[in-house]
Order: structure tokens, then C-alpha cells, then sequence
């Protein structure tokens, strides 16, 4: 069997994820790593594949198939991902759900002109959320979708308490509410916005000198992250901080809620959940599936951007047609 | 819009379920329901439908862009499915797990042939469980599945009660043991046969001048069907059986525990739950959802049989792919 020769863009915890998962899948192997660092500095995993320097891409058409998007979505992709569509195959994380459309319209266009196929915003949410969310709405038309994210850390709401003066170190999980969660499960079908389906701990290290009730009133009452909020600050040691909250766990749900019959008096209940030890891991496994998928397209001729919308499921496993009728329907 | 014109084979519970869930779908409209019965036996609750002998449906083909087969998996679709498929686009929920290779074979050669797309073995298992197990092994390749069905009646295991001599009537319910849900959401990974995941409850109605200790030894010694489970017969009266088991309430869980990491050191679980107080009228929805996609796919000129691994998700929505990637991904 030909394997799939993949290139990683970017290796921080999404790109190192990706390494591991390319172990897991026995048609895929990686060919190269490609950092803006020093590649000196990075010592692999994998003992065939390379580090280069990002600039050094241009000259890999040949050795790699299907290039995987590991940067972060603010800066690094935007930029990335058009420059590399250009060359190769791409699959990527992208997750600023507000630009999806017009980054996809700049991805058809270069990768339709490479003759490639670029896969964006793969992931979990984008991704298997925005899946199920998409087969739940068209299975129960008539109810609503609930998305719940958590328990897990917030980067963006982490950031934005480690931005507060007299704040050494912090982190800040979302966390859903378990009634709300409860109450949507039971077939009703409350109004919930946000701020009423999650709640947000702070672990926080203080600076020296700094008053932890001062510290406390003004993260909670921080407009658009906290103030709005059930918000908990709790103050711990940088040692304790870094001892039990170094992993980056997540998960979260999707609740459909729907009904049907002639006088609408059924409930019926859909619900996607999962519940991560690593985040980056395993949403690098997803983007590796798409990889599968983006590598098999091309070969059939396809080109342009898509998305999970776009791919059958069939395309992402390492079984044949048959073999999942047989084994998995 | 042009709506998806409609026909219905076979008006039991799948079809009357597909009847109110076609009212649900703005872009689609029933135009006939086809019968073994006597047409005249049958009042549909949709205006502007009519009811017409399965014979009369070979001269239909320019009225109805769709046929949904609502027939049983033992003995109707396996002769009606090959015989519509070689004059309309199809989709049936053909369930018989073992036979959906010969099925799939039969449906594309016939298929190909008229020119139509069938869509076969959709619902929730053969369908949306099917679906999640693909998805979720293709993520996560180091790991085990767990399928749990229920709470809810089983068709097969009720029929098999009423068998017994001395049984009046009786239903079954198929229930996942808590204990092993739990055991397998935690991220262990047990071996675990059906039986060491379910148990069952059989409500039993007895007639005059039987033993309730005889007939329920009979029961849960039976083999195949009970002797394997943890069976519990309960005997009540035809009133109460009438009254408080009706319904057609069902339910179950897909359960992927995989493991990410260098020394598979993460657990990543993804959970699939549905929980049903109708499952017919929630099958009928799952089919409409791919009557939409078989519409579409043969508009496209696409032919043969398909299966949801074959479907992108895009296709079962009725949202463009611009708003679907705009409000949903």
C-alpha cells in the first residue's frame, strides 16, 4: 500500500498531536515538519521524517501529498493557508467561525486553480459539532440545537486573565451547567443564551503585593469575558498551578432537541458528546481523517475548498466501500 | 421552489411516521401512499394525497420524484426495493444487517440500470449509529466501539414471547445495563458481549388457566432469545398492557473509548446518544432526510445504490451550502 505522505505545518501542541496520530494510522506516514523556528531546535518523534524551515516548502511538491495546518487561526492561517494552496493539498483547523465564508471563497479559488483540494475548518467545533449539528437540524427540523463547550480551558478567556496587572499566572475553564445541560436533555426547550449554559473557574497566581479581593472584583467584573458571567477566582500557587493543571483536557455536547407527531407530543432527543484528556490530540486525529479524505478526492480529480459538509463519511476511513457496509452499517 | 414529490410504499407505523414528518420538510410534499391493502381502508391526515394499490405504482413515475419504502426488512423490501428501484429513486431502511452486502449489490445493479439513485439501510442502526461508529473509528484507530440499544421495545424478542403457549400478549423492552455505560464512558475498556450489555424486561399478559411460574421459566430459559440475558418477566394485565405500553418510546448510545498519546496516555471518549419517545416517526425522519439527498444526487445525474457513507452531509440539509457553512459549521 501507497502511504500518505504528510507534511506538518507548525509544531505546537496541534502539529505535535498530529505526529502521534499519524502513528495510529497504518496508510499515512510523515515526510517532513515545517517551523518558523530554528529547525534545529525541534527534535521529532518519528525517526524518517525531517524539520525544515517553512521556507523550504516550495521545494516539497513531489515528496508530500496532503500538507496539515497546524498554526493558529488569528495570524498563522489566514496567511498560510492561501500560499500553501497554492502547492499542495491542505487540511486545516481554521475556528473563527465568523470569517469561515470568506476564507473558503479564498481557498476555492487558489486550490481550484492548484488542481487541489483544501479541507477547512476541520476539527471539533468547527468540525464534529458543526456535523452534528447539521444532521440533528435536517433529521428534526421542527426544535432547537443546543451547543455546550466544556469542561475544558478557554485560551482566549486565559489570555484575557493573564492580561490583568498584579496576575503572574492563570487559567480559566468553561464549564457547562449541569441543570441546563439537564433541563435541555429532558425535552424542554428553555431560551438559553451563553452566559446561562456555562460558568468560568479561574485558577490565578498572584503577584507579590497585589490584594487577592482586588484582584477577584476586577476579573469578574470584566466586560464580555467575565462580567456577564457566573465567574469563580480561585487563588492558587504557580506550583500547584503548574502540577495540576498543565494537561488540556475539553469536551462538550450537542443537544438536539426536537419533536414530531401529528400535535408535536413527541420528544426526541439527539445528543453528541465527548469528553477529552487532550484536546490537541485529539482534534489533530480529526484532521487527520480529513487528510484521508482530502488525498482520496484529489485523486478522484476533485479540486477546490470543501468542508465536512462536503466529504462523504465514507472517505475518512481506512476501510474499503465493502469492508464498512460489512462491518460498520 | 420546485418541491420533492413524495410516495409512500406501505402505511404502517414507518409510514405514518413519514407522513407527519413530510409536513415537517418545507421543500417536500406527499403525493401518494401505495398499498396492499384496500385503498379505501386508509384516511391520510395530508390533503391533497392520495391512496392507490402498490400496483398502480408503475404508472407514477412522472408524478413522484421519490419513493420511500416503508415495508418490512424480512419479506417487503426485499422484493419491493429491486422492483421500485427499476422505476424510481428510492430510500428504505433495509435493517438485516447480514444481507445489506447482497441487498446493496441487487439495489446498484438496478440502480445503475434505470437511471435512479436508491439510498438503502438508513434510520438509526443500520443508519445514524452507523454513521457515528464510522466517524469515530476513523478519529480515534486505537480504541473500542460500544453499541447499546435501548430502552425500548424489541420487535423480534416480543414476537417471540407471544409464541409461548399460555401468553396472551406481551411486549419486551431491551434496556443497556447502567452499570456497563458507565463502565465504558469512564474510559476503561471492557470485553463486553450483547448480553453483558443489556438486559431485559418482559411485560407478559397470561391467559385463563395458566401457571405464572411455569410461563416464566418457559421465558427466560428460552435460548437465543432470553436464556443468555438477565431476563425479568413481569405478568400484567391486557388493560395495563394496553395502557402504559402503547407507546413506541426507544433509545441507545454508540460509545467510542479511544486513546491518543506516545504511551496512549489520553482517553478520548465520543458518545452518541438518542433517546426517542417515537421511534418510527424518528426513522420516518432519518429517511426523509436522505429522501432529500437522493433528490439531489440524481438531479446531479448521479446513479445506483448508495448507503449514508456515501452521502455528503450537505446533501441532507435544506440550507444552501453558503448558509450552511455561514450559520451551522
Amino acid at each position: 500500500m501507497q502511504k500518505i505522505r504528510i507534511g506538518i505545518v507548525g509544531y505546537g501542541n496541534l502539529g505535535k498531536g498530529a505526529e502521534l496520530g499519524i502513528m495510529q494510522n497504518k496508510d499515512m506516514e510523515l515526510v517532513a515538519v515545517f517551523t518558523r523556528r530554528n529547525p534545529d531546535s525541534i527534535q521529532l518523534k518519528t525517526n524518517d521524517a525531517k524539520v525544515y524551515s517553512i521556507n523550504e516548502i516550495t521545494f516539497m511538491t513531489k515528496e508530500i501529498d496532503v500538507m496539515l495546518l497546524c498554526g493558529g487561526s488569528l495570524t498563522d492561517i489566514p496567511v498560510q493557508g492561501p500560499e500553501i494552496a497554492a502547492l499542495f493539498n491542505t487540511v486545516d483547523g481554521f475556528d473563527t467561525h465568523k470569517k469561515i465564508p470568506d476564507y473558503y471563497a479564498t481557498m476555492d479559488e487558489i486550490a481550484k486553480k492548484s488542481k487541489k483540494v483544501s479541507i477547512i475548518a476541520t476539527g471539533w467545533d468547527p468540525g464534529m459539532f458543526s456535523l452534528n449539528r447539521l444532521i440533528a437540524n435536517s433529521i428534526l427540523p421542527e426544535g432547537d440545537t443546543y451547543t455546550f463547550w466544556g469542561e475544558g480551558i478557554s485560551q482566549g478567556h486565559s489570555d484575557a486573565l493573564r492580561r490583568v496587572e498584579g496576575v503572574q499566572d492563570g487559567l480559566q475553564y468553561t464549564i457547562p451547567i449541569s441543570e441546563a445541560v439537564d433541563e435541555v436533555r429532558s425535552g424542554k426547550r428553555p431560551k438559553l443564551s451563553v452566559k446561562d449554559r456555562h460558568k468560568r473557574i479561574c485558577y490565578v497566581v498572584l503577584k507579590d503585593g497585589y490584594s487577592e479581593k482586588k484582584i477577584e472584583q476586577e476579573i469578574i467584573n470584566m466586560p464580555n469575558y467575565f462580567a456577564e458571567y457566573d465567574t469563580k477566582v480561585e487563588f492558587i500557587s504557580q506550583e500547584e498551578l503548574n502540577e495540576n493543571h498543565k494537561g488540556l483536557p475539553h469536551g462538550g455536547y450537542v443537544i438536539r432537541s426536537g419533536v414530531t407527531g401529528i400535535n408535536n407530543e413527541h420528544n426526541q432527543i439527539i445528543e453528541y458528546k465527548i469528553k477529552l484528556d487532550s484536546n490537541p490530540e485529539f482534534t489533530a486525529n480529526i484532521l487527520l481523517a480529513y487528510v484521508r479524505a482530502a488525498y482520496r478526492l484529489n485523486k478522484e480529480g476533485q479540486t477546490g475548498a470543501k468542508t465536512l459538509f462536503d466529504i462523504a463519511p465514507g472517505y475518512l476511513s481506512i476501510l474499503s466501500p465493502e469492508d464498512l457496509r460489512r462491518s460498520l452499517l
